[in-house]
């Protein structure tokens, strides 16, 4: 059965993750812990570089990696190093990147609500792309460039009518979001006049993201036949091509056991026959088609390593009972279960159980009811105290909506490569939480 | 109509805080910015320790205010100040209540998984009470107390089989939740014996928390009626009373405009009425009561103050429009909306307005579609760039809950008194959120 961890994670007679065992993990470092597979890093983020370059060619644009999903200095190092750019949203996001000398170029700016303050850093810093999602900010970037004297290449960001969530997608007309220009409404067409008027901004292109944890093809494609056909009205009212295309990420990943994550080379070879049937359609040159996966690269690198704290048979009505394992983390560390009703698998990680599985589940220190890493999972019943507990795929979203509720320190993020664990993020300390207080 | 905004909000010619104009806070504090209302906050304070005493004379325990909805060391001097005692539930908010040196016979510990070093710290530092959660911690804390050679004040947190939620409530005979001891499954009572065989433990009461945002009372006093009832089979059992119950909080607030907070006098008198009947007709005498208020206290005094950035209206199906309102913060200060569906109102700060009111929905500035603050209200047609929006009622888990998502910064805690504001807690800057990356 596939699993959801990372390559290097092994289970006999412990879990190991590059050759680490959780035992020594939680001994070094504490828990909880995130703890990152480097070569898994490397790895995933290559495949998406490689299929985009094999299956575009010439016409292959930039792997851009989604740094919401989770960034710190050394996985902007990582990023630099693999050799592919990186998806910015805000001044803080830039200024990680930044303070690794991040490539300008390699960068693309992205947000609803831009400062202006963040729109002058990344013409300064000379962002490759800044994408743009108002009207407001194209005066903005307009203005701000020009004072700069420079002509900065942006994007649109444009809502295609696709809204797609995991196992379906709608094509509708309107898009009831806060982002892009629509290009039902006609919004897109204004967008792209205002941004022709303005010389300090040269369109490079359309940009579109249609979702998150988006498995199958479809959404894509309609959204990519809707930007191109766009494209070719364009060409038609302004008599040049626009030279590239960013059809943003949402690449599902698994989370469970049995489930499978997009893979890179099946994602571009679809998005290159699309891309190419559409152009050939309106008789335009195939662009450079940029993608921006966050968390196909990131989440499955990852997981986190809890210790247990206490256990609890909980009864409930018909004679059932539930085994409550409560952890050392929980809702701050990671609140996707609670914000989206988010899936996860959990192991033993100290050692090897045969004892019966029982109804368990997995919950946090936090004072509130809700805090619940997972609903139901069966679990060995003799999982007690002093045991660790293992959660895959917790590398996006994790680490980067972490909170400090109940004055909880923010873990440490642990990287482990070829027998060797480092950390790469500190862990924080009571004092860090009260160094902002007067 | 009523307001959620705290006693001292005016809002003519704009929204002023204890005599401190919107735009001068954001001049001096920049936004996103916590403004809390000093005064308001001892007044809310004052008026629940008031009222306890008021209704139970000298069967009045602690207003224990609960640290989870927001603390810091200012907060936590304010607590002091106003002789009421905090509730904590790990080591962190501990170490906040500590470093203002915060009486320890104030302090309750709270929490499902409190480790052995947070009960440790707890002992030492002489926290009157540690609430206690399973039967591991029993012996955790009689261990721990003992080797210090000290008797540790506890008390027994029960499920009492109320599962209470803003308006409604349920009786039933099993709780499906982490916390707590069940009364029905006979776990309570396995536990009161095991505490009693430990000497340096003493039970001094039950304790019982029975949800959140509640309002009416009918749930409170089917809980203290359970309780009490136990407490009687105590008594039967063990020859002495205990002298102490703890009701907990959840008392509910308004977060929009017609919406009533809980009385302080109205919910104590009406504990009183119950906990006396219900101590009559067990011929027990009426223990110390405490409860433990911290949305109560905290939630009305503080706004929520941002910056328009960009404003983008949408076409909807039927000819419908929503115009969408973007500000400088999200769901990185404000998860509540995301997280539980969390209602709130807002209001135009900085400028009066007669402009049309128009369907309109307030989203943040994170890459996610789900970062709407309000999902729908009418606000007036010329809001623009610029103007500053005001949200009521965020004092309780807007700051404690808050993330750095997309590596904003968290703002900053201003508290506003007599026309003087001053910063409380510090806002964050683009280093701090890299302090920790190696």
């Amino acid at each position: 059965m596939s699993s959801p961890f990372s390559q290097s994670v092994t289970f006999t007679p412990e879990l190991h993750i590059g050759g680490v065992s959780a035992t020594s993990l939680a001994k070094e470092f504490g828990t909880p812990l995130y703890v990152i597979d480097e070569a898994d890093f490397f790895t995933r983020a290559m495949a998406w570089k490689s299929a985009l370059d094999s299956h575009f060619g010439s016409h292959a644009g930039t792997v851009y990696y989604a740094a919401k999903s989770q960034i710190n200095r050394e996985i902007a190092r990582w990023i630099n190093q693999v050799g592919i750019g990186i998806d910015v949203c805000t001044g803080g996001e830039m200024a990680v990147a930044a303070s690794v000398n991040f490539p300008g170029e390699g960068m693309e700016l992205h947000g609803n609500n831009k400062s202006e303050a963040e729109i002058a850093d990344a013409i300064e810093y000379g962002v490759g792309a800044i994408v743009m999602d108002s009207f407001h900010e194209i005066e903005r970037v307009a203005r701000l460039a020009h004072e700069r004297g420079k002509v900065q290449k942006v994007l649109l960001r444009l809502t295609a009518g696709i809204s797609a969530h995991t196992h379906e997608f709608m094509a509708t007309a309107h898009e009831d979001v806060k982002f892009g220009f629509s290009i039902a409404s006609g919004a897109a067409w204004k967008a792209i006049e205002e941004v022709q008027s303005h010389p300090s901004l040269r369109l490079a292109g359309f940009h579109s993201h249609i979702g998150s944890q988006i498995f199958g093809s479809e959404g894509f494609a309609i959204a990519a036949a809707r930007l191109i056909e766009l494209s070719a009205k364009f060409r038609d009212a302004f008599g040049s091509e626009l030279p590239e295309l960013d059809l943003g990420g949402g690449y599902g990943i698994a989370y469970l056991p049995g489930e499978e994550s997009m893979v890179p080379d099946a994602v571009l070879a679809s998005l290159f026959a699309v891309v190419s049937e559409e152009c050939a359609k309106h008789s335009l040159a195939i662009p450079r088609v940029s993608i921006e996966p966050g968390r196909a690269i990131v989440g499955p690198t990852t997981f986190s390593l809890y210790t247990v704290g206490t256990t609890k048979t909980v009864e409930l009505d018909g004679g059932l009972t539930r085994r409550y394992v409560a952890i050392d983390g929980g809702m701050s560390d990671n609140i996707r279960p609670a914000l989206y009703g988010a899936t996860y698998h959990a192991v033993l990680a100290n050692r090897e159980s045969s004892a019966k599985p029982t109804s368990s589940r997995i919950v946090g220190k936090h004072c509130e009811t809700g805090d619940i890493l997972i609903r139901e999972i069966d679990l060995q019943a003799d999982i007690q105290p002093g045991d660790l507990i293992a959660i895959p795929a917790t590398g996006a979203y994790g680490r980067s909506l972490a909170s400090n509720y109940n004055h909880l320190p923010r873990p440490a993020v642990v990287a482990v490569k070829d027998g060797v664990a480092r950390v790469i993020v500190k862990r924080e300390s009571y004092a860090d939480l009260m160094a902002h207080d007067l």
